[in-house]
């Protein structure tokens, strides 16, 4: 039993499952936070083992039958996709009163694999609203998480002592807490994130059309066209979990998008009218503040 | 007759039409290369003229029928739907020999207009392919053009001598004329810059309807929602005249963009097919080297 020692983050030990991006910048954001860091990689990954001590991202890196046992908290920083399918056999090898949480970026599947878990121990989905274009330890910064929203989605395996010990995890490297269910997350984050994506990709798919068909487009593409598409440079094994973890509210998104489209036209024969549309986008851009104050 | 003299671009007077933040930043750009620069102003716009002077943008400002009789090379760097308007009677002001040029993001209009211009006039579309985000001359910047790649297209009244005039202008301030016909243009650019702005309104009213179904959807865009709509915060105006006057070709863009939306759903039933449809995006983003070397 961990669970008095394990309602406070410095006394913790924190198992980090996974040393890419998320997981080595969330390792190096709880640096001197808790009592120890322990990271999981594959066991053929020597290579990832040795960066993740040398960057600071985890005191020691050890196989997850170990490390799992001797942690309070555990937080999955995989795929979509293996977190779901992982969940449940690492909850199995979790102490009593432990707490397993996640960073995956859709959370109804996850949630309902983390229901799966033995009744002792207590599992809150996670999904910090931060990233980069360049995966990988070796971008890993600890300031990745400040200022963010990070959303929490509990389970029915969540108590109060579990979602308190994570919010002060979440708190602790920077970020801000916010509670939510894990279908409404999957929705909002359809059009705020996966939509986004998926536009990237269509960008870049129509203009190697257009490049075959006439030679030119490409090499027209400047400054505009980058940021509109550096999405699209994004792991594509990750954001394939992504969209098919949340393949329903990602297509009502689409469709979303296709409707906008057709606003759009509906308003090509009148110039004043096409104009306020375009006021209209651009105001409300400005007002989500998206370029900082 | 100033035809000889505006053979080399340090012996010419070039009158900038239009100071915003491509006609400021040319006019930066030219400092030192050319004999003068003379800004034209609407008569109203004192501020703009005092603000074009004290940055440096221009030798002097005057107005429309002072600054073209007197100019060897006249740029008109408006919004393309007052270009078009605007050129022929600009023409009808210029001295015999003169070269008519214009920065425009379209230019099958534009070229239709220049060909009206009197006999004497040589006139050639212009299009560098850069910008900001930012409009206005405050954000006027002299290596705004350097590495970019600048269309010009020819009209009937462009002679060797006009050509070569434009391509030396766009040389000296760091650019790299690309000569084209103005259709295989416009149909580039709807693909390569139209279409991305297209997208980024779309995906900020989208995101504004589920803002008002769901309260929630803004509040967790990041960085990524940020960097793929960061053209939505573009001129209205400006970019009001840009779709309207390439609207076939923008149309035929939208449905390229939603045959690629239709690609991607068809494949969202086999994880791998979805994968390797969005590694080949990524494949080709990267192919086009948007982010540098």
């Amino acid at each position: 039993m961990i669970s008095v020692e394990g309602t406070r983050l410095d006394r913790c030990t924190v198992a980090i499952h996974g040393l890419g991006l998320m997981g080595g910048s969330l390792g190096r954001a709880l640096e001197g936070k808790v009592r120890r860091r322990i990271g999981i990689v594959p066991d053929d990954d020597i290579d990832a083992a040795d960066i993740a001590v040398e960057l600071g991202a985890v005191d020691e890196v050890t196989t997850m039958s170990v490390a799992v046992p001797a942690a309070d908290i555990v937080v999955m920083a995989l795929p979509v996709r293996e977190i779901v399918e992982q969940a449940p056999h690492v909850a199995m090898q979790m102490v009593d009163g432990a707490v397993l949480t996640d960073l995956g970026s859709t959370k109804q599947a996850i949630v309902r694999a983390m229901e799966r878990a033995p009744g002792g121990v207590h599992a809150i989905g996670g999904h910090p609203m931060c990233g980069r274009h360049t995966p990988g330890i070796a971008h890993a910064d600890p300031e990745l998480f400040r200022g963010a929203r990070w959303v929490l989605c509990p389970t029915s395996r969540t108590d109060a002592r579990a979602q308190g010990l994570v919010e002060s995890l979440v708190r602790g490297v920077g970020a801000e807490p916010v509670t939510m269910d894990a279908d409404v997350h999957d929705r909002a984050v359809a059009v705020s994130s996966h939509l986004p994506y998926v536009v990237a990709q269509a960008l870049v798919h129509a203009i190697a059309a257009a490049e075959r068909r006439d030679g030119i487009a490409s090499s027209l593409a400047a400054t505009g066209f980058a940021g509109a598409t550096r999405l699209a440079s994004g792991d594509v094994r990750m954001w394939g979990d992504i969209l098919l973890t949340n393949e329903d509210a990602v297509r009502a998104a689409m469709r979303m998008l296709e409707d906008e489209l057709s606003q759009m036209r509906l308003r090509f024969d009148d110039h004043d009218a096409l104009v306020t549309w375009l006021a209209q986008g651009q105001a409300e851009r400005e007002a989500m503040r998206l370029d900082g104050p």
